[in-house]
């Protein structure tokens, strides 16, 4: 046994080692590798955030949770492709071909114009598609669960969903959140 | 006095014993016991969620604060029943008995409509109201801070909103949150 | 020396120094001293809460962090007077002159008007503008960061932003957040 092992402990040298252990500890803080995500819109540019941060999460190695509540169901529906559109009404800041006041942006078959050109605009700059990220999301063990309380005011089965789905209510999600850092609604 | 107590304090013991402590102090961290949650939309689809969050924190023994801010201190007005509305404009994802373009869904009395439908969905699933959420957030002890800041720009005094709600600034909301995993702008 | 450093370090003695220790630690917790905030949307309504919190939680001697993405880059413009319009359409919950049905609001020159209502109101109140709450964050040195994917989507060069401002990804605003009590997605 080294001689320093043998020195008598006084209450100045416990409380430096106290105090680096402490430092130590609060660098691996659980809560710094925990990330728990709400995804609560049902619209294609809104479908991303959640997704890409999640993702990102998992990817520098933090257990990461997304639920999905309300309107953001339809992000892990089966049917999410025909599902995710998007609307430039009430959106001023979507980037159109041209300025439209809200009564042009609101005519039939501008939602299928904007949808599709957001689709376009992500494809060109090589962003991952929607169903990309859910596939790296579940690859990478990011939780996905769907909020049963709004599945059933919705009228949602268990079936509707694409595999790998877990089903929780509020209380699941705070169980993870309380010991998170990372809590973000979407 | 037991022999262990009597034992020479070595470093490595120090340091085991305080990993020991740092792990159970970690297990108590004050910041998972305690939910900031800010409220900035006033539509009823959206009301819903700072609700239930909260209330499911306070259930879950967590010290709870909402913030009304924005659009969102229609939540907690007095007349919070005629005012919280929902527009299916734009929001593609909103269940419809029929898809419809938005220049439909911007009919009037389709506000109405919508306001109606979804009233009656959640009510036939059996989740609470409004009404009852308020109650219950204010029985568990959830704190329901209007932002004073944005009741000026609105034009709302004290008396315009619910009993039991306290008044506070982006300051006040900081304080707490800054103490809080849980940390939610809705 | 003193004689109390002198007596023999138990393990009892060491236990209480080590819990006083901790809880003076969590009392400094460094997540409790930084702010991540994600501005997000693209309208004069919604770029307000971002800048709002984020100024008061340097105010409050916080490290603070936002990130526009998505439509949020439009805070960060060159030309956000221009850009930062706001839309009544679908948002029953703006105060109008009078109630208006959804396709009223849809009306060309609506969203001028709705724009200008909000900047007279908030002028009046005292409330800061943008560009001065853009001002306040640089100056109290709030770190305005632009996501490089959104910027490559939409098609925008550094040159299109203010001056101030970093560029990063997700991951960046990761590795803060996760350090980082308060973590808000506006």
């Amino acid at each position: 046994m080294p001689e320093t092992r043998e020195m008598v402990m006084t209450e100045e040298l416990v409380r430096k080692i106290v105090r680096e252990e402490i430092a130590q500890a609060f660098k691996k803080d659980p809560a710094a590798k925990r990330a728990c995500i709400i995804s609560s819109k049902g619209t294609l540019d809104w479908a991303y955030p959640p997704l890409i941060l999640g993702t990102a999460a998992a990817a520098a190695g933090m257990q990461t949770a997304i639920f999905f509540t309300f309107y953001g169901l339809n992000v892990i529906h089966k049917d999410f492709e025909r599902r995710l559109r998007v609307s430039p009404v009430a959106n001023p800041a979507m980037p159109m071909p041209v300025p439209m006041p809200d009564l042009v942006t609101a005519l039939p078959g501008m939602q299928t114009m904007a949808t599709f050109m957001m689709k376009s605009m992500f494809r060109k700059k090589g962003v991952a598609t929607i169903r990309e990220l859910l596939d790296v999301a579940r690859e990478s063990e990011v939780r996905l669960i769907a909020c049963q309380m709004t599945m059933d005011v919705f009228g949602y089965k268990q079936e509707d969903f694409i595999d790998g789905v877990e089903f929780g209510g509020a209380a699941a999600f705070l169980s993870d959140a309380r010991k998170s850092h990372v809590t973000l609604f979407v």
